[in-house]
């Protein structure tokens, strides 16, 4: 005669108990071996040896549940084990807020004395050294410290301005050094990453260059502090593996860029993933700006945004200032003039 | 003295196995339940009784192990326990393929007499009875069986054509009547539903209304075949789950339709996602047709991906036709003439 | 012989000239007439009799210039005499900043005496009176004057809990007439609005709905304020036209809500569009709050993004709160309980 | 005493009708420089008298149309002579359709013989010489003249497996001559594009180096065919453009890929965008393949969605391969064993 639903159910419940026992048991040998590996300073996640924990027991699995069922309970057994011992398979990155890692603040990487948000502002690209002076004399008169310019452009159409190259570099330099400006520019290919840094402060990678993965290593092994941009349908998730690509060639400067996303939505040129910026602190130790400009692709609505930036945690704003937007060779629509810049600067303070 | 590093991990190995044991005990007390319930016809998957075990379990949870963590295992336990039984939560849905709920194809619902994909035409809009009736003979000179005509049209601006309404419906029945076609027409309000299955031969729920659940109960309520269209971003999971509002009132007669997806890219008005329609015959019983042109708004490609459609398995087509495309009255540039219309069904053929 | 590239060129020199001259005397011609229909009030806009203009040029035309392109050039002129008339074709609408429609701040829909952004806190569904009324008194006790709480929850799945409904409606009311509270919750058929408004101060119209035209007519003939979430993929102009539904059966007491759209980021729910706040407060009339906890489903990083949505100009938030979050029948993730509540609002005054 | 608006509507199609004949004037001087052209072989677009024109109309605006509305009428009318003369500014692309450049067909490229679509397969990665030796074998025994197989692994994380790289393509060489097949294969930095050229035939740009433009000028150098893979959320324009950036260094020998494009929807790995496939066929004279493993990430729809992409009009498939896919270290669950393979093959047949 067949037992009652309660009596099977109260055998199940028998069951969750000793598996709960186990757990614990489970729990207690895990905390032994982060103890030793403690003392010897090994890595506790061990993926081999999760791999063979797995192959024994499916190799000893004689139903009836199914192997691919087992593999799923153990996986979340070793998941917990993981969580437990304070990491987790993402946690282990260098740039992860769980790690031991150092990362420079951008006031440390550059001496500047205080932790007010920083402002990167300048033309989309370098054009004459006419108007990139007169752009970096405003950003000197209103102590603004770093001075952003294209010399290398990548652009969707090979028909579009492209940068001045290496000329580019040059103006940038000179002009920068003449008002005591930090520079950026973008890099785009790994055999130019040595020429650059011989020109300028900060390493740009561009969205559409997150995932070109040699160019991350080769400024990963320069000393040039590198500003990472997010792709421009890059998660956040894959901006920070793409850092740890940096971090890993040991270069601890490394600053993110949230520079927004693709979206079907027509009224901004990208949609800014304002969430991103305190996800990125909190899970990171990596300091991170916004670019308003490429963000809104727009500058009438820059001041909110510029505001909404920082009061979300950013640690500084990135805006396209030009003489004349209009005549610029490129971005013309979104880039700010003088005034509106001061504009801007008052709005945040406010 | 500590345990040495291989010794802790052979303990660890031993409790694997005893887990192991359990599991699979555990799963004989699981078919046990199985077969009881199956005597008494009873469901298996019982929420209340997954949440008193859940607190049982961590009520006696004294640690190391935290709530949280025990929560995530026993959370596997029991999904693999239901997916054991072969029901996991999501494939207990009526509308799935492992379900037994009954759901007729196209061709019984209309007493087709064969399996060949449908191909549903008709204007964007009930316009004039002239134009209908033009429409209306070609389809019936093609051997198309189905017209295609909205009444009611939900347009994104109030000021755009929002259809001829009761009088639509009228004309739509007169000239399907007259030829022999059944129709289909959009309703998108609760209280039209008995009205619009008094004119036409099957509903259709469009993409805005897609979680319009009210409206969805109320033509689960009727008799009539129901079209349901995919939402401009709705998930396949959620289309499913659409439906299954429908046919938890005891509608069987449900029409799934593919109809595009909003996304960044502007060369085609929506992006037609292919791979649902095999994903959609091989996760339910329902049968699913395209819209090819509110996909692509736009007609010069509308032979290939026709075909493509076909090709991936689903049950049939629907297209725009109007006699003079460029007088419609709304979706003029998606609109085939009725020469491009006889040109696909010979490219189709092919 | 043929003539010279310059001579040419001369040649087109000078006819543009001449169509420069007749651009400008087109614009005088329409400055008369938009004088004329200032005196007698009527509309700027005839589209009629643009159509009408249109066949006109289009009959005469002989070539070789192919009608097709005609038609762009009189297209770009006809849509230039608008702009010089300042009504484009979209800021016709009624709730565009350009129109003289007048709709009323939170502020005047609520005699609140101040202009400080309002908070809209509560828990995701009305669930027991004890709850409601736990977190009603923290709100009164907090200064918070807005209540939301669903009594009709649309869900993806017709399993999950769908909320009390008009019992739902009895216990908001009496918890929030009891507590001095405005009360909001969501209406999701049309053949409920008026019950609904018999029982709260607001009516909320739920993303899946935002383009469920009819309910909007029918809230849109309502007395009472309506919130008006965006789509889950609406862009900010359908949001815009979707409020025109409202406005346009003489509602003039319409909030927008800006909820986060859908785009393949995993960290949030939802991506929070920001920029879309500064744009709504731009081009519209109309006041914009944004819901942090249905843009995010995480409640780790609501002070940081509710700081910024205010900073970026909104003119409130709409948060959940509730007392015990981990028991809640929905969205139990993104809850605040109400220490966190406090936080928050600590957080935001800084 | 002011004009009847009647009377000013008759002035204004006056106007219209002057603004008409000026048009077709200024289209037969367009005519003229055009045969001028034809007979000295310059190019038409002249981007430089384009913006001299505007200049000069804008520099005699006295009004009252302001120069922002002139400009917009100009536009118009200077984009009309451009396709007018058969040529828009996009059509400019040599990979355009209307262009003359001479690209060549798959058969061309390799001497096949035939015109049917073709399939390349293989393993996601180089693994071993015996696992490579395998496939190998099964595709010349089944008449596939292609095979895939990555050495370089571009992958999110740096944690994850990066390929063999050089000894990767030796044994791709080895194996691939020795059974008469053309190897294809990744390149990721511009420094390797020599080397690799000299172990395979086809060189692969991967999806997230599709605008890394510095790597498509090198291999634009090179004799060898190119396949180009869309960025994971390129628009088709881009892709188009992508491909200008080889062509425009001489290489004729370009290869298209769809790949599928990041969305919200989860069943899939991506969104396979069928309608690029036509598009691309209408808009270039390029030859497109689309790559269905890692647009689904799901093998059990291979077979439908393989079909469909050639229904759709492409000139081949690309599909991942694997003798043991549940070994293989990347991407094994997209993998189609060797059986599977051949089903697919007989499936697309039918």
């Amino acid at each position: 005669m067949s037992k009652s639903l309660k009596a099977i159910r109260q055998e199940i419940d028998n069951i969750n108990d000793s598996i709960l026992e186990m757990l614990n048991k489970r729990t207690e040998l895990i905390k032994e071996i982060t103890d030793l590996k403690d003392q010897n300073g090994s890595e506790y996640f061990d993926p081999e040896r999760e791999t063979e924990m797995m192959k024994k027991v499916l190799s000893k699995n004689s139903g009836p549940l199914y192997n691919e069922l087992i593999r799923e309970v153990f996986s979340a057994i070793f998941s917990t084990s993981l969580k437990f011992m304070g990491i987790s398979r993402q946690k282990k990155l260098l740039v992860s807020s769980s790690s031991n890692a150092c990362f420079k603040s951008i006031n440390e990487m550059f001496g500047l004395g205080n932790n007010e948000p920083v402002i990167i502002a300048g033309p989309c690209a370098v054009e004459t050294p006419e108007y990139l002076e007169t752009i970096a004399k405003h950003l000197r008169d209103k102590n603004i410290r770093f001075i952003r310019a294209g010399a290398y452009k990548p652009r969707s159409s090979p028909y579009d301005f492209q940068g001045l190259k290496e000329n580019g570099l040059k103006i940038l330099q000179d002009v920068s050094k003449r008002y005591g400006l930090f520079s950026i520019t973008e890099v785009v290919d790994t055999r130019d990453v040595n020429l650059v840094t011989q020109y300028v402060d900060i390493l740009q990678i561009g969205a559409r260059n997150m995932q070109n993965f040699e160019l991350l290593k080769e400024v990963g092994k320069t000393n040039h502090p590198v500003l990472l941009k997010r792709g421009i349908s890059a998660t956040i998730q894959e901006l920070m593996l793409a850092a740890e690509y940096i971090a890993l060639k040991g270069n601890n400067k490394i600053i993110l860029c949230e520079r927004g996303i693709r979206t079907y939505e027509t009224k901004t040129r990208n949609t800014l993933d304002i969430s991103s910026i305190p996800i990125i602190k909190k899970e990171t130790h990596l300091p991170i700006v916004a670019d308003i400009s490429h963000s809104l692709g727009r500058k009438d609505i820059v001041n909110n945004i510029a505001k909404a930036v920082l009061a979300a945690g950013a640690d500084g704003i990135m805006v396209e200032v030009h003489p004349i937007p209009e005549l610029a060779l490129s971005d013309s629509k979104q880039q700010l003039n003088l005034s509106e810049f001061d504009d801007m600067l008052d709005f945040i303070k406010r």
